[in-house]
């Protein structure tokens, strides 16, 4: 455990207790430390750690904290890290840095990891190509269960995993996968095409989240990646799955709260970088809420009129709001997981719709009473027509929305939540006013 | 592939349809169209499949649909089933099963399994204990490489994985892991100890969603389970930590949509099955929204004196609501994946409250100009402050409210964007009337 030669020389005193901890912490409690320092002293912890130590948590950070750690380490040793690392985590470090870091990096490579990194960058980004490892481990159809086992043993560490191995016909077509286990306990003898599986496969230009979503529900440890003649490209692992589908759960929760994903720890994001991932968002809502100005001008005389209409506003808006996104978040996650489909439009919107109007007759019921006490008969009335239209409007919009998006390309949870409630408060207060002008005949 | 005999005689021309369909898929296309189907045609469909299939595809069905199926199918057929399980997934289905049902299934099971099945039960739901698979293959320090890989050759089917060894010392105490892989390219002559890494573990009463973050995070196969003692008892697989997951992420996104998860595949849950997911929340947010009423009625002179203080409030109170939504949402799925812990509360909000004030204040610049042409330049006054006011408190209940929840042991997800929102909107009438008053002098 020695520590990089050129900072061993002074080390300030609060340094020294930083070292002192992170000698006694494994390698996901330093990546989680470092993912909680700012940018200077993160560089300056990285340093500390022996050389081995190094590489493997660099691998585990976060690819826009590996990005920043590169422009701020000295290059020769950043060059080490990065001929270290497998090539898909370089490809997706890569994303991350300026152009001019990103060349002289990829130069420092030898010719073969140069060949393998630049293959992944040929996908397009969220494809299932450019989160695959193309060192893959596979078996030719005839190899025998003992002859496997043995090219399994000599390919080592060089391979992502050894634990799926797809078995290859003519011209590298994926014919089934072996597990290393089946091969275990088999007789030495067989042929691996006796014992392989049919083979559950994802093309190379496949969504990632799609892919990931294969891995999970069917709980592979790996599955292989092809190419559209079925030809073996690379295995794409259970874990770079679960770091796909955590880093679309993060896009779509901050989606659906209104704001761009941060794409790294809450705790290293700057304020100004919490701002703008959040600031447009906020204006282009705004910008669409002034229609709610241009509704309540048109009523005007109405709101004159009978000045009560005015109180019960903001809990008709909530409520229409609550409503919609209810709606909204239970289609983005269920489009999300897979259990609906763009084809489902139809099917979920009259549920929706039907839910809705349950939803606001309950509301309206329960709350009729308490309305009538505190605001009259005749307003309680136009409250309760008033929240069964809301709700109704609510889930129908809330619900087709998000369907209606994925259907054109756009990622649903952006036009979740935020601007469908938007949209509910502008349509609910037009169906209150209008209401309120037939009961209250004004 | 021959259809349960019960169901063979007389299948109306659907069926066969639907036979043929289910014959062309593989096991998780099933899954996912029985998750698509009604309660009635879904045991139908289920019965057509071959034996050595249901099971397969009754092992990737959600448990709250297995329930159903096991009550829907006959009982022997289901007792079979139910024998061919895992025990992690039988403890969970057990748990979604009437006590009745459940005890006829548990009586069916061998001593053996009984015993496997029932020691899961014994921890507390939603944790490791209750999720890992007490199958688990290990092998005793001093065994030699080879020795291991023999062991692990027998246990074969028997035990969850094989790919991550447990080493065990005296009174089965884990004293590191070893990976097939690192077995298979080890000296067959050396000790299992001396090619060991160390172990990372969870314990058995751990939450599930912290072991499955464990696994996630260091991208394991799977973590061995152990008691206070460092015991072993069972293993974590990743497979078993992406459901985990998932099941969390599920209910995260439902609360923080303001409804309860639904737990099961969106279609099969019937519209009063929505219903019932939601209207105890909006009701509740009605509620709490009725404060904005009060509030309202409380500063009537006021709006009474300058009608168009009215015109506003909807897009003030959506503004405050995005901004504390935008908030919640960032700092509950922070906490949700680790990346802020409950310790954090005075830094978290620090940053969001200079992030408020100043999205507060581009906002305000922004809508000055717009606000003055539209509705004077007092007005708009008022306007630019209430929504500096108004965007603080946002992002301080935001991002507060979440972290105090997890500290007292509430799911942060509840309390996050409809409950801060309609807090946000009460004071934040307050705030516009307050500057109203002092502004325009009324």
């Amino acid at each position: 455990m020695r520590a990089h030669p050129d900072v061993r020389t002074e080390l300030p005193r609060d340094l020294e207790d930083l070292q002192h901890r992170i000698a006694g912490m494994d390698t996901q409690e330093v990546v989680d430390e470092l993912g909680r320092l700012g940018d200077q002293r993160r560089a300056v912890a990285f340093r500390l750690l022996p050389k081995g130590r190094a590489v493997e948590v660099f691998e585990d950070l976060d690819p826009a904290i590996q990005a920043e750690l590169v422009e701020a380490l000295r290059s020769e040793a950043t060059a080490e890290i990065f001929a270290a690392l497998d090539p898909d985590d370089r490809a997706s470090l890569l994303d991350e840095l300026p152009a001019g870091v990103a060349a002289r990096l990829l130069g420092g490579l030898g010719p073969d990891e140069r060949a393998l990194t630049t293959a992944l960058l040929g996908y397009p980004e969220d494809s299932a190509g450019r989160r695959m490892s193309p060192r893959v481990a596979s078996v030719r159809r005839g190899t025998t269960v003992s002859g496997a086992l043995d090219a399994l043993r000599r390919a080592g560490d060089d391979v992502e995993t050894i634990y799926t191995v797809p078995v290859l016909g003519p011209g590298r077509v994926v014919e089934g996968v072996v597990s290393l286990r089946r091969l275990l306990v088999s007789d030495p003898g067989a042929l691996v095409e006796d014992v392989m599986s049919p083979a559950v496969t994802v093309e190379a230009t496949d969504d990632q989240e799609h892919a990931a979503n294969v891995v999970r529900d069917g709980g592979y440890v790996a599955v292989p990646v092809v190419d559209h003649e079925h030809r073996l490209l690379g295995v794409l692992t259970v874990d770079d799955a679960m770091r796909i589908l955590e880093a679309e759960d993060d896009e779509d929760s901050a989606r659906v709260g209104g704001s761009e994903p941060l794409r790294r720890p809450y705790l290293t994001v700057s304020v100004l970088g919490l701002v703008r991932a959040r600031v447009v968002w906020l204006l282009l809502l705004i910008v669409a809420a002034s229609l709610t100005v241009g509704v309540q001008s048109y009523f005007e005389a109405e709101l004159d009129a009978v000045v009560a209409l005015a109180l019960f506003i903001p809990l008709l808006i909530g409520t229409g709001g609550n409503a919609g996104s209810q709606a909204a978040t239970t289609v983005v996650r269920a489009l999300a997981v897979g259990d609906i489909r763009r084809g489902d439009l139809l099917r979920v919107v009259g549920r929706e719709m039907l839910t809705g109007l349950l939803l606001g007759t309950v509301l309206a019921a329960v709350g009729f009473g308490p309305a009538a006490w505190v605001a009259g008969v005749q307003i309680a009335q136009v409250l309760a027509i008033t929240v069964v239209g809301v709700c109704l409007l609510a889930t129908t919009v809330g619900s087709s929305i998000p369907i209606l998006a994925r259907r054109v390309g756009i990622d649903p949870a952006i036009v979740a939540a935020p601007f469908i409630s938007t949209f509910v408060d502008t349509l609910g207060l037009v169906i209150y006013f209008s209401v309120a002008k037939v009961v209250l005949g004004i």
